[in-house]
């Protein structure tokens, strides 16, 4: 079991900002990345937290990730919005991004940026967050390596092709943010690294066979989360992207998950006006009326998406992030 | 058991429009709302076809169908279209709006719908299908009457919420088209018609209680599919669509089940333009490179979204639609 240092958040921000700031990232586009990767720890969302940091660096020092840079924009309609992100940080590209395009569906109704030749953009839920608290919709869709195998195949060809939906409501905005897959790589290597077995239907082995055994699963696939239809969702995002970002399919894509690969997946966003300002009122009464509901199990209240990771942020924001103490030591040692 | 009657495709298309001439539809709408109910039984999904169309008829009588009407369209912004679809037939709204959001889109990229005031608007996978076959992308999701338990939850307060995506590929696009319930009430009702019970986890009793028993299931609900994750994807489409198209939420959606009500659920489109001319035979290849994996069971190849659908359409263009008699006879009595 690996020992857990408890960090303060600010004193966890320090450190990460110094990170990149000693591998040659500017100050603004440094910021973008740190916030996604600290936003994602206080929700409890260690995959998408720090532990991605080392690569980051390991990326820029490797040329495939150029840290200044914020991608190029070219309008290829008066409402879409085509970008290279020319290698930058995930983060820092998609935030241009989706500035130009809120900006401009304020005017236009509606408004959609189609990136590619851009780094990990990070946990989806952020960026709806942000959106649906300035008061307009978001659509979001990125893929990623396949690690997730067809319903009835063996081997994986499909990313986990995460979608997240941001709707303004008061006080808070309804945020969904999931994988199309049943389980994350990151749980499995959770599970493989703690000895702990998987649960049945979470994987497959490099020979297409079902496996409980963590480490067999690495090489294997996971499976879609809901069967056939987790598995057509996940396939229906995978050609949307790359038909509207021009991205690599299925096996061809790479460069989140190593260190020296240029990244050739795809991120989609949509950002939408409301109909009218009633909505998020409307939304938030729907959503409240949910929370009230009568549960199955008196122990386990009818949940909303994103209620969990508020209680999370609120709670560690307060009492600290823990991270596994080599991590931190890691990144004390990068940032000094 | 019910007796089956097998109707000849252009036949069961004349007794059809007949019908609605009947009931004082204008044929252009007639021929949108027709083609909707014929392919759906064409594709296999009698639970769209024409056992709806006694129902349009008893809507159109009761005053919540205005035959003639396509909507009046508004402009939100230069690519966003409002739709009130002045209780118009759902094909013939949609249609309008679907063509006018094509068009839009060719000059600035991206242009969406967001509709209420329309009646049902079929099976969606044939928007999917049509606008990608003109070379451009489609995401649609509408909403329906609360049939759907949040999960935990004991009582339906969601509905079924179908997505719809469609993308270009070369000879055949992609098209996705699900419901975010399990099952449809569609194949409860017919469960509970042939005396068979249900597959355990398919849905709750009035009491929200589990239940086998589809007589009883009629008055309770039906699960998400994919648990959690997919009771988050129908919730995250039921905000998503009150918000754009100012229409009900949850328990207070009507219209679509019954023949007296105003309809006042929301219909929600947006067009894209790919981002290249490759990108179709791209898909394609990809599409191909799924079909022709190791499936895990040699008698189940794995399947593309949409396959099916274009076997049983072929099959039955062929050899004819099987329509249980008394919904054709009943059929016939209406267009005579």
């Amino acid at each position: 079991m690996t020992q857990l240092s408890t960090i303060n958040f600010l004193e966890a921000q320090r450190v990460a900002q110094q990170v990149l700031a000693r591998a040659g990232a500017p100050a603004g586009c440094a910021a973008d990345q740190c916030e996604m990767l600290l936003e994602a720890e206080l929700r409890g969302r260690a995959s998408h937290g720090l532990q991605r940091l080392p690569r980051v660096v390991e990326r820029i020092h490797n040329g495939v990730i150029a840290p200044a840079e914020r991608g190029e924009h070219h309008w290829r309609g008066e409402a879409l919005l085509h970008v290279d992100g020319q290698r930058g940080m995930g983060p820092a590209v998609a935030c241009g991004a989706l500035d130009a395009i809120s900006e401009r569906a304020k005017r236009t109704g509606v408004a959609a940026a189609a990136i590619h030749n851009n780094n990990h953009i990070g946990m989806l839920a952020l960026y709806a967050e942000r959106v649906a608290a300035q008061g307009q919709v978001l659509i979001a869709v990125t893929t990623s390596e396949a690690l997730m195998h067809p319903w009835g195949g063996r081997r994986a060809m499909i990313g986990t092709n995460p979608v997240a939906i941001g709707v303004p409501a008061t006080p808070h905005p309804f945020v969904l943010d999931m994988a199309t897959s049943l389980v994350s790589m990151g749980q499995i290597h959770d599970h493989a690294n703690r000895g702990v077995p998987l649960q049945p239907g979470w994987a497959l082995n490099a020979d297409g066979e079902p496996t409980l055994d963590a480490g067999a699963a690495r090489d294997g696939a996971i499976a879609p989360f809901g069967g056939a239809k987790g598995y057509a969702l996940g396939l229906a995002f995978e050609v949307l992207v790359a038909s509207l970002t021009a991205s690599a399919l299925g096996r061809d894509v790479r460069g989140t998950l190593d260190s020296d690969q240029v990244c050739n997946k795809g991120d989609f966003f949509v950002v939408l006006e409301p109909a009218s300002n009633r909505a998020a009122a409307e939304v938030a009464a729907y959503l409240e009326a949910l929370r009230a509901e009568a549960p199955r199990d008196p122990r386990h209240p009818v949940m909303v998406p994103g209620d969990r990771a508020q209680a999370e942020r609120a709670r560690r924001l307060e009492q600290g992030i823990d991270l596994p103490a080599p991590l931190w030591s890691r990144l004390c040692a990068l940032a000094a």
